[in-house]
């Protein structure tokens, strides 16, 4: 049969579906595409979708909106793999009843062309049961039998359930499919939802110089979870070289009680799958993980794929490094800097599928202890295609597992990254602080297409970047930074210290002072001026509002003030509606008029609306046009809950 | 080997290159696309490009722009579809290279390290010949011999010759290749740029009531010919059907004398390949095309895939016609409207693969007898998968066809028939009327992303198309319409009678009166009144100026009053600048001022510029901020040439 229907344009569709899009289970996906054909045919046209690892499609109809664009939608209710296609077909006997609908009543051979429908009709009779089949029976003998009048026929050819009948049963005989199949990684809600805090075990201790330990760690865990935290990200907990290990504030040679750098993996004791013996045993590791989840959280393991010079690999498998010239193995550099303590894996190695087959291995081993997220170091490092490979293989077992790229890199490789199954990626976040930079930025991961693969986790902080606004802006920057972060994006962290507001960095630079990716650090965690209240508040306010749990639902609304960043997010069917007010600049009380469309948070237009403040409880009645007033040292920002709506 | 390069984001791509690009030959396509690996090593790419029906690529570097975005660059030389992709691989040399210039004088190992360098120049050394081979052993030595100092090394490294010699002999170990390849339509110089004259043959002859010849039709041509047209489009020449023809004015009966519509193709004298006896014979179509060469322009046939009932084809294959229930052939109809003179091909007849081949033979015929130009009548009622396979087969072997799709249907489906192949198509143009309708078509045909594949040929008029403003304009509508179709699009037509200004509709259409659809026409072709010396002047400043005779180079400018229309085009190296200002209205004078910022045009911002007036050649000295004023009775358009900048 001469193929007639072209089905193009199709979205959500990434790189012309060469990569998936991510949802999460419980989404509800809007397809659209163009889907015509020559002359003036009827056509028909399904959504399919199928689980990647499974035969069996599902469809539901798509319907036309205007200018050849279709529309269908299918909910995702299962954390898998999940493939969609189009499938459009022409419907002779739809297209029949139309062009009679439209005849003349005197025309001539009226006759003929019933005769045309009636063996349309009879083409799905074999296919027809019981009640189906009386009743197609009982339209043609109609059809046949009524002295070919038209008006009666028009009659019943308006009858819904004739059309309703031949659109279920006609033939798709000139079905297309478009090509290629897409595909949606479906996530659990965390891949989305999640408040972040990285802590590392070592400090978890109250002993100056001694190493904290799980069980430390496991008394922290109340105090965190108190503050409104879904998951604890940990760094390295596994043995670390002695080999060049660095000192305090990445000194070239370590003193004796140096911990080293948990990123220098490896060592006597074990390698990517052993536990530092100071942090404690696997049990206590174990025990650990079972704590964080009874207290509703869950832990991120970091995942980097290096090791230190002690590493069991470079004995192993000496293979799998870079060798230089003399035999030796190189370390990995960024020349004129060398970090001697850690090997790069040389993926370009004759043995390179049995790295790719080692590194799974490793994921699976805490896999089975419990661990569903982890927290990937440098993938920019490591092909794309090597992720692409491990997360499928691990996601095909493990849907449920997340991973998070730490791939602070340029741009596009940092969405490649995500296009090659990243769950979530750190972004540019920590660098944006004018209100230019969060409209640019937001409008890209929000709005241009990536918000279809690319989903941000904004840290306010990490072990390795203290931004410059954090180092001079005090605590009430830690409030808006804070503020920012955690409303701006579903998925946002904060990284140990910042509840304390510590802002000590190494002159000219974003890293920590006496970071304690060299050493241990005690701290007091109620020590004076800490946040922990305020950051309590926003997770609260976060869990309580289902348009804060959402990335793309996002707008910014006009304030005549640059300083002051105005922003709402809502959700689709206007029941919760947020509006946040934040001023940038932590230094000086700013204030700004501004204007919210009422129309934009379902208010008739020109209409006011009355907001609940979620910071002081105090009630406003506000019309479109507002005036905002923030003092840094009292609130620097403005959480409020539309309520009412005049 | 591990795979590394992401080659993604190829522009210009239509529908991720499922569809192919345009371009006549001689131009130069850039080619941009994001090239990027994990890691820090250095890549290559290059821009590799073949004849589709042939192995061997050429290929020229890309070169690295910002963010991972990379460009490079083809000169199309020959009239035939081309096939383009990225190849991109690592540069272990280049990489070693720029890593050792970063290091430390001072650095421990630097032996071990120009080791490395040394072994990667001797895997290349093979495949060095004569000079590169001497070059090469001379740097080995060098760089093993000279104390493995730091300095002199470096300057080593610096040669560039080392580097090209590197870069051109080194394995492309880990090259990735784009997929898919990507084709572009390299087409003749007419598919972009031409000047079209439609006209019926019967209608050129000179005795009321007598079917004009092609003989007559050879007369006319020095008259076309001076107007400065290029293409001559005939309406179908075929014999015609006498069952149910038409009358004047699509009466439903024809009288004895009446000729019936040329779109009923075929009778007892023949079908698609024959020529209706009283235009002449096959010979005087010859001689008649041989004229048209011989004068500089070129014909045009309608290729019209449609029959009457008394073509040759419905009594030798009854079976490639849509039969109805009592056995009769079912004609062409758009319910409540028949047409009872055309029976249309049924492409879903089992033998539809035997009409798909007849198509082509009918064109074959005709480029036997040296016709390079089909204007097709009608495509969207044909599936979009015939005409890609019917002018590909063409073009393969006679790349210099060129296909114009008559395709006045919705935009999904017009752009779908030049995405399957279609030279040029038909467009909207008849209906846009104000500054607001250009601005937008124009924007999207030329900026959208539709450019790379959609040639728009406006027409003025057609036999089918006599639009109101025409209608009701008089002659200054004539004037201005013909300056925008012919300034704003490099193909642009006008329908014969055109030059007369005829503007008689039937009431209420946009149909012509009297049509010659319908019967033979005889007209004075030098009645007082017609514009022949403006579209000469018009068509001598299209083919005068370089600038004009693109599309993609439109800009419009600034004017306050919404009836005036201006906008210009340059050549790249801005030695051809042309500036337009258009009276849409027909009725009053209309003035404004305007703005035309001289960096647009190649000047130095706020500076001035001579402009010479094309149609008196009168000089002005303008600045930015310009006034126009516009006489409908007088001249309705500038047409502006700019002859030096200040």
């Amino acid at each position: 049969m001469t193929k007639h229907i072209v089905i193009e344009s199709i979205w959500p569709c990434v790189d012309g579906g060469r990569s998936p899009i991510k949802r999460v289970v419980g989404d509800t996906i809007a397809v659209e595409a163009d889907i015509f054909r020559d002359g003036r045919e009827i056509i028909r046209a399904v959504l399919k979708w199928r689980k990647k690892w499974d035969e069996k499609y599902q469809e539901s109809p798509m319907v036309p909106l205007i200018n050849d664009r279709w529309r269908g939608e299918f909910t995702v209710t299962e954390n898998t793999r999940t493939m969609y296609t189009l499938e459009a077909w022409t419907d002779p006997f739809a297209s029949w009843r139309e062009d009679f609908l439209k005849r003349m009543p005197q025309e001539p051979r009226l006759e003929c062309e019933i005769k045309e429908g009636i063996r349309l009709i009879q083409t799905v009779l074999a296919r027809a049961k019981a009640a189906d089949k009386k009743f197609l029976n009982d339209v043609i003998k109609k059809l046949d039998g009524d002295g070919h009048r038209f008006e009666p026929i028009c009659a019943l050819l308006k009858d819904e359930r004739l059309l309703g009948i031949m659109t279920r049963l006609g033939e798709r005989a000139d079905a297309v499919t478009s090509t290629p199949e897409m595909e949606v990684i479906v996530d659990r809600e965390r891949a989305l939802v999640g408040a972040w805090y990285e802590m590392f075990v070592h400090s978890q201790g109250t002993v100056p110089g001694k190493m904290g330990t799980f069980a430390d760690a496991k008394k922290r865990l109340p105090d965190i979870r108190s503050m409104g935290f879904d998951v604890v990200y940990l760094a390295p907990i596994h043995p670390i070289g002695v080999t060049s290990r660095k000192g305090p504030n990445n000194a070239l040679k370590a003193g004796p009680n140096d911990p080293g750098c948990p990123w220098a993996v490896g060592g006597k004791k074990g390698g990517h799958t052993a536990i530092h013996p100071a942090l404690g045993t696997l049990e206590d590791f174990d025990d650990f993980v079972k704590a964080a989840k009874e207290s509703g959280m869950e832990i991120a393991l970091d995942f980097a794929v290096q090791c230190s010079p002690d590493h069991p690999w470079v004995k192993d498998h000496p293979d799998w490094f870079y060798k230089r010239p003399d035999g030796s193995i190189k370390c990995a550099e960024n020349p004129p800097n060398k970090y001697e303590d850690i090997y790069p894996l040389n993926f370009d190695a004759a043995d390179w599928r049995r790295i790719w087959v080692e590194m799974k291995e490793v994921l699976l081993f805490w896999i089975q202890h419990g661990v569903k997220i982890f927290r990937v170091d440098n993938p920019h490092n490591k092909p794309v295609y090597f992720w692409q490979w491990l997360i499928e293989e691990i996601q095909s077992e493990y849907p449920d597992v997340i991973f998070l790229a730490e791939a602070f890199t340029r741009p596009k490789i940092m969405k490649a990254l995500s296009k090659a199954g990243f769950t979530q990626s750190y972004t540019y976040f920590t660098w944006r602080q004018s209100k230019y930079d969060f409209a640019e930025y937001m409008k890209e991961l929000t709005q241009s297409g990536v918000q279809e693969y690319f989903r941000p986790n904004f840290f306010t902080n990490t072990h390795d970047v203290l931004s410059p606004i954090l180092q001079q802006g005090g605590r009430p920057a830690f409030k808006t930074r804070l503020v920012l972060a955690a409303f701006l994006s579903p998925s946002y962290g904060i990284y140990s210290g910042y509840e304390l507001c510590e802002n000590q960095a190494v002159p000219g630079t974003e890293e920590y002072l006496n970071s304690e990716k060299y050493e241990i650090k005690i701290r007091d965690w109620n020590k004076p001026g800490h946040i922990k209240d305020y950051i309590k508040m926003v997770n609260r306010i976060r869990s309580e509002n289902r348009a804060l749990q959402q990335l793309n639902n996002l707008k910014f609304f006009h304030a005549e003030n640059d300083q002051i960043l105005l922003f709402g997010k809502k959700t689709a069917d206007n029941s919760n509606i947020i509006l946040v007010a934040v001023n940038l600049d932590p230094f000086h009380v700013q204030e700004t008029s501004g204007f919210i469309p009422a129309g934009d948070i379902g208010a008739r237009p020109g209409g006011s609306f009355e907001v609940v403040d979620l910071i002081t409880g105090q009630r406003f009645t506000w019309t479109e046009k507002i005036f905002i007033k923030l003092d840094p040292q009292g609130e620097p920002a403005h959480i409020l809950r539309v309520e009412k709506k005049f």
